[in-house]
């Protein structure tokens, strides 16, 4: 066969396969947010058949034959560099896929849903003990696979996980980073407290404020955004989130009619990942070098749209108005600089998701570090709670009252995904490395967002970002974007900027 | 392999079929419903992808081997009579299947496609000589499908087609039942009119009818027929239809705001088809012999809630002032009387789905001979307007003024669905003759409709028709529940005491 039928035959498989993975796209979102409860039994067994049909095409051994016959000549080569990368995305699909063996892969699901279910009965009793017993299970069998994808992928077990998550990055660019961060957080932090009990303190804007009313002003900012209602939805769900499939992207929020907030600054935060979905190159579609690069630049995208644009002050400029008139709102609580202060407000506290940009990567560190240790084999779990609350201590210089403001908190581990919590704080400072870089290029970018103009920097990232789909690694992407590997002085002179002055 | 061994093999194949089969149902539906138009193309590759999985995994040889190795001890009989009836089902859905070559399912498809397309505008411009040749396509690849049919399942062309839409069901019992109540129609829908004549025409109550009171409306006797908001929902789409997955079964309507009688009889008569579903066996779900029977059985659950009961005087006595209540209506119009005549009127008119109960099956009779002889090759297309406009004369003294009220109205052939047609009123007749037996076993059925209290009828269809699932064919399901074969005696009758007194 010739190189060039065998990578005809791949990427008709690969279509296939990413055909599949939309299905169950839709299929996940109908469960999260519109399913009748009795649809469950019938719906997990949709999910875990068209799961096992996509597993089960991707670790087809004529993959792994028809990559042979294609390498040998260096990717068919075709011109460009797409078709190359494709190739490359194929192969370390393939590897992650086939690594773990069918036993192993069933084991960790059963072992992580039970350990799921339990969670929920341990984090709501405080009851770190009781979760004790399956997530043992959990973490022995993750470090299974962590050895398992190692082999196969020549990296540390760690790596190997991190992999699954953020395809190129490594452990040994992420702690010196962490580590750095860690070093400038407790004094920065204090600085920081000081500067905002020298300011006035925000005032809260008093609802109710309607559901219908929430909806139609965050469809609103959506649109101000550049989200498409004819390439997808905005619907309710008890956790928000950013799902569907090629060219109907749907995003889901829930809201609360005493605190508009939180939902706005969800959807937009989710807008921002659906930015980045509709935006990834449409000759690539259901290819793997098509598909978004991994979850740090996939979290860059939305706290670009959430954090660095839509809590800054020129959008508030321009939306702050929409919200008070939205809700007939009156009074200094509506007024930009007291959203402003409002929208970024700091306070250490026990809970990740309620966290600021501030002590989020506090959150974040933490967790890395228990959590290479955990899989290194260097803390077991039954010290997990004394040092989870040394960090905290730390790094944010409080201590949990339980386990429940603790290490029990986050579904990550009990669910077997260890290596992916530090995406997040990556995905922060390459949103703050991508936004300063979008700046320079197009310099009235903020004057443009101050008049509810999306359309340049949505362009700029179109170029950058979405349209690069997986074709080069998220270092290169932002190197090539901003100048530099992911670097963490940008997002610590935008710290600085929002929080000191 | 002991056939035991085989039968089990057997069951996990269909039922992961069976579970595609259902992945499909909530992509259809999200497609009809809520789908966002830039998400067709998408929705397209994921529905046409799990398609051919789907006949992939049915047409593979080891079903056919398996299915040989089973049937040497007369299906592996394990005590009832379910395991044997799910492996003739079994044999029978893979004959069918695997009756026609690859290539034709493949040319069906896109000539299928095309003609429907086409047809579009043809109905819409009254061209039907624009329409003839994607049609004579269809026709011929139709004809040539209905041959291979015909050769692997032992049956004439035609036979192969019907038992495509209702298994077992053959022609010469349609001759005969369709040409007696031919005879008998003439007559009597002249009697009809005359008699309704003699009586006050019905005054249509006057709206509007806001949306969300007829949602509610509907919502409220969907729960009295007995239809759980827990396993299943109701929304709206174009064209109504009855769709979802196991345990999650959705019904659509559309909503008109100057009459809510269109769209409440059509959401009762979703909800038909929806009880069936949701009565299904448990302990067969994804087997064959665990999914309803032919599109007749599933038509008389329909027309058994909306015709035989809920335009019933015993319903209306009971819904009549709920509907005055809820648009908060007043005046003659809402009077039970008026409504059950106004809910029962009679008039010939061109197009089937408008039609009510007496005439309705003319448009059935018309239109199955004149496919018999499309698909015999006694009817040429040329010669079909002539053909249709002639029936229509003959069967209910109209003939159309064009072919948009004439042979253009039905998009069935032109999406290549010969076969399809009778199986309307053959769930009309067997609706009448169920819903007879139900009263003659439950003696007060009609005082407990009058009561809102539907539990009697369902336990009973629960019992005789839901739950056997396919285990046996519609004549035998009809012979146990009701004492015969499909019969028309029982509908002429309800006819009779419903149009003539």
């Amino acid at each position: 066969m010739s190189s060039n039928a065998a990578y005809e035959d791949l990427a008709a498989r690969f279509r296939r396969i990413g055909v599949i993975g939309d299905a169950l796209g839709i299929l996940h979102w109908d469960q999260a947010t519109i399913m009748p409860d009795g649809g469950a039994a019938g719906r997990a067994e949709q999910l875990a058949t068209l799961s096992v049909l996509h597993h089960e095409l991707l670790t087809a051994p004529e993959i792994g034959d028809l990559l042979a016959a294609c390498e040998v000549d260096g990717g068919c080569a075709d011109g460009d560099d797409w078709r190359p990368a494709n190739l490359r995305e194929m192969r370390r699909t393939y590897l992650h896929a086939t690594a773990v063996p069918a036993d192993l892969v069933d084991a960790r699901s059963r072992a992580n849903a039970a350990c799921e279910l339990e969670w929920r009965g341990a984090r709501a009793d405080n009851d770190y003990r009781r979760l004790l017993p399956s997530l043992e299970e959990v973490l022995r069998l993750s470090r299974d696979m962590a050895a398992a994808k190692a082999d196969a992928l020549g990296l540390s077990p760690y790596d190997a996980l991190l992999d699954t998550y953020e395809p190129g990055a490594r452990s040994a660019a992420i702690d010196g980073i962490f580590a750095d961060h860690a070093a400038f957080l407790p004094n920065f932090l204090q600085e920081v407290l000081e500067f905002q009990a020298s300011r006035p303190a925000p005032v809260t804007p008093k609802g109710p404020f309607p559901v219908e009313t929430q909806r139609a002003l965050g469809r609103q900012l959506m649109r101000t955004v550049g989200f498409d209602f004819e390439r997808g939805r905005l619907d309710v769900s008890h956790h928000p989130f950013c799902g569907g499939s090629t060219g109907d992207i749907r995003i889901t929020t829930r809201y609360d009619e005493a605190d508009f907030t939180s939902s706005l600054m969800g959807v937009l935060h989710e807008t921002g990942h659906a930015m980045y979905e509709l935006g990834l190159p449409e000759a690539w579609h259901y290819q793997p070098v098509g598909g978004a690069l991994g979850m740090a630049i996939h979290e860059s995208q939305s706290l670009l749209v959430e954090m660095q644009v839509c809590r800054s002050r020129p959008f508030l400029a321009y939306a702050g108005p929409l919200m008070q008139k939205a809700f007939d709102g009156s009074g200094p609580a509506w007024e930009v600089d007291n959203l402003y202060r409002l929208y970024t407000r700091v306070e250490p506290g026990f809970i990740r998701v309620d966290a600021d940009e501030v002590t989020y990567p506090a959150h974040i560190i933490l967790r890395y570090r228990l959590e290479r240790a955990l899989i290194a084999g260097d803390l077991s779990l039954a010290d997990l709670p004394g040092a989870w609350n040394d960090g905290m201590q730390e790094l944010l210089g409080i201590t949990p009252p339980d386990d429940g403001l603790g290490c029990l908190q986050d579904v990550h581990w009990p669910s077997g995904d260890f290596g992916y919590f530090p995406t997040y704080t990556m995905g922060a400072i390459a949103a703050a490395q991508l936004y300063a870089a979008a700046r320079r290029d197009a310099p009235d970018l903020e004057g443009n967002i101050a008049a509810g103009d999306f359309a340049p920097l949505m362009a700029w990232l179109r170029t950058h970002v979405h349209g690069q789909g997986s074709r080069v690694t998220g270092d290169d992407l932002l190197t090539a974007a901003t100048g530099s590997a992911l670097d963490l002085a940008g997002f610590q002179n935008h710290l600085r900027a929002r929080y000191l002055s």
